[in-house]
């Protein structure tokens, strides 16, 4: 499939779908948009590779005429290749649990290739469903190292996408720059509200009568990086801190295995602090 | 716009975007849809007339050519002409004030040209907003004639929708099949559950925690026609069946509004029983 | 019925369900709450007073003792009369539109007793319903000749309830003084996100996917006041600020709406910027 | 904490609070709910045993009393013992996963004894949480059989609660009738819509907009037991029965987890075909 993004003009359609039908691809799902604020214009499209004429290894190749054309960024995915996925965890196994679960029953389809911690924890989780964990530990005066630890062994392994898991740390924004656009986090509000430390804390003291979470590509700027879904639950004066947390688990575990969902399937183009979300 | 459906195959999307690319129309937004079921294709593309080389009196006989090539059913509709609307009330204002409001306010792009009511109530109401108000009485032995005058009334204004605001009547046959999928009903439940009359009556007894509405086209099955849309609102034990009815009124007037406004958007197609909806 | 707080001890419910019941009355709902924090006690009793023993200008008095012995705040109400209300407004109608017509079919059962506008568009709509209107232009320079007169309005009136349905202007500490947990606002966001003027523009600048409205009583401090109630609606990157502020206006109805309606049946208890909501 | 329901009269909380009172304890939390249509009436209360006169095991007969006066059926509950909750299921694992992962973190506090599975696949999960797992084939000509060792393992562990976490079987009335309103099964739609087998086909069949999910008791008639509770998810002509399926996933486990955590917290009183839920 074909993600791009170019300047907005006339016959972007029609040039992609003819070069598609040119080859003898069936055009499966198709989206568009065209943001008027930056001129920009998106596209998705998904089509049959079955007696597509070009093959896969020469696609990009084949595309670039028309990329060119229209001064376009452009990726092409095929669905038979697996994203390698990583997954970064602190103490927390909620999200863990749900983002393996959700993958061996084909709701998504990653190669969850290792597991990082930063604590010894999850390691049994990880041996039941037989993927590599590693215990990188992270404090404050071994942040860089604990750092080119992780980063290497993320390339070791190939990882196309960093999922954080309830990972409690901050990252560099070197470790982030190493990674654009591929590392999706959860937050345990409804950004913008309540960011940073300890959001289910602030909600109760504010007396908010919904909650939220949020799940977003990570970025330089903490808690600002492009959101990809969120998601809400109804609370009320009766719940204590303690519910707050227990009915955000749910909340974090839908709203990240969604965003990962979305992730997996190329529907998410960013730019800028926003996405476009093609579902 | 062009909506259209055909038999699944290559190079529908190629074609269609080859066509209004060469007549220099700038595609706004697309949508398509593959039935796997059926084998049915469906699309939905709005380009700029701005600068298109055809005159919007000749778009229709010019794309004919494709849609022989495909054995396609297809409608064009310009965003310049608005649908001309009526509205069928019995004695329950909600649906129509909010439909009127809604419209008034932009949030609709329809002509009202008239309410039809069984029952005089509504007159007052439509003299407010100066739409023409027409008070056909409907009982069991004069059905037949009712029917006609009503027919009638809605041909002279040349309507395209008929939306049952909450209408208590049932339609014949023969009403319905002169406007097909042009007719919108509100059904105060989550259909199919509760099919027929008093629906809240029904919820409250089987002591359900959740109710509904469903907006759907008539069709000659009462309560069976294509789904547009349905949303559900949670209630409790607490809830008596006044309170259903009161809390079904916001279901019913955002339900059917937004039926409306997609089917006046041109983004609903129907086939059999079921609805595309482009959204 | 009757509301009360009082620091939290052991023998309250016992104590005024004996009282009730001591006097013939029949306790139709109750509700209470515990705040761990403050050790603050809430509690809610509605009771029939058909054979209650005391009459009702006298209930008051009776009840003295007994909230004397717990050091209780409370209120006491009477669902036979009406709360008084006020209804302020700017130019928007959609939420006036709403207040008016959830009354009048009796969803809520307010006496609106007048209608304040600081322009004067409003009028027709009030006349329309037979609401006393009154135009008072608000500057900068008059703000304090202007408020005076909303005031000497609003109690010429005996208004219990002041409600600003989208009205654009901020209340000086003063006003706000007056009518102490007893003006409700509508807040076009998800509180305490995008607090301040045009928080659509701000949320589509952000990229959320969701957007939210917040009903609270007014105090001192912008949009810091205890939240009575929040609903939140999906939005997508295909939505402009424009379809922002449309979406937005259904959440602004359904929210103030439901606010009002809590406060009209005594189910809400502010304290501190927080509320204990018994629904 | 105490649970009653008896025909509805004055005084019943009077002396219930008067009661506890009395011996020294304090209310914490306190329910009640009047059902015009039957004339019953319904009460929750929990009070702290902290400073209680009356020991543990002698509370129930010391309320026997007021009790009789008031014609009650009554159950008294102690948060420090927790309910024995057996587990039935089939081949599929998610819901099973979902109610040992949520009580193992907290969320819920039961004591899960023993899964009994008509397939052997869940043992393995089974061992991972060191839970005993039964395998009880049941086939058209075995079943009574098969039925008598399942209620005999679940009175060898005094079973309080049987969760069907997505059995694929129908109990016999014998069966059901051995635990009145102490079975829980969770049904892949929005009940009454839907009923019996493959619901999730006959949606796609029917083109609804939203698909749901309904935990009830279990009682003599199919899917038509007292319901706890249920919930929603959007859906649209995108998705696949394969795609219903994943998504309803979500439904079965969030919708079967709240109804098992309310009856956990003996906060669900079922009566005729509806329950009272005091959450």
């Amino acid at each position: 499939m074909l993600l791009l993004s170019c300047p907005d003009t006339q016959g972007i359609v029609a040039e992609v779908s003819h070069f598609i039908f040119t080859y003898g691809g069936n055009i499966l799902d198709s989206h568009q948009h065209s943001d008027g604020e930056s001129g920009t214009f998106f596209m998705r499209v998904e089509w049959s590779l079955a007696g597509f004429k070009i093959p896969m290894e020469k696609i990009h190749t084949a595309f670039e005429p028309v990329a060119l054309k229209f001064d376009m960024d452009f990726r092409i995915h095929f669905s038979s290749r697996a994203t390698r996925m990583a997954i970064m965890v602190s103490q927390y196994d909620h999200c863990l649990y749900d983002l393996i679960l959700r993958n061996r029953e084909g709701e998504t389809h990653a190669d969850i290739r290792l597991v990082i911690g930063n604590h010894p924890q999850m390691e049994e989780i990880c041996q039941a469903f037989e993927i590599p964990f590693y215990h990188v530990p992270v404090a404050k005066k071994n942040k860089a190292e604990a750092e080119a630890r992780q980063i290497e062994l993320l390339r070791e392994h190939e990882i196309d996408l960093v999922v954080l898991a309830r990972y409690m740390q901050i990252l560099s924004d070197d470790f982030v720059s190493t990674f654009p656009n591929r590392i999706i986090n959860i937050h345990h509000s409804f950004l913008p509200a309540f960011i940073g430390a300890k959001p289910y804390h602030q909600a109760f003291a504010r007396g908010v009568k919904i909650i939220g979470a949020t799940s977003h590509y990570v970025t330089a700027d903490l808690d600002q990086g492009p959101i990809i879904e969120q998601d809400v639950t109804r609370i009320s004066h009766k719940d204590s801190v303690h519910n707050l947390i227990m009915k955000g688990r749910n909340l974090e575990k839908l709203v990240l295995s969604r965003a990962v969902k979305l992730h997996l399937e190329h529907r998410v183009l960013a730019y800028g602090n926003k996405t476009v979300v093609f579902d």
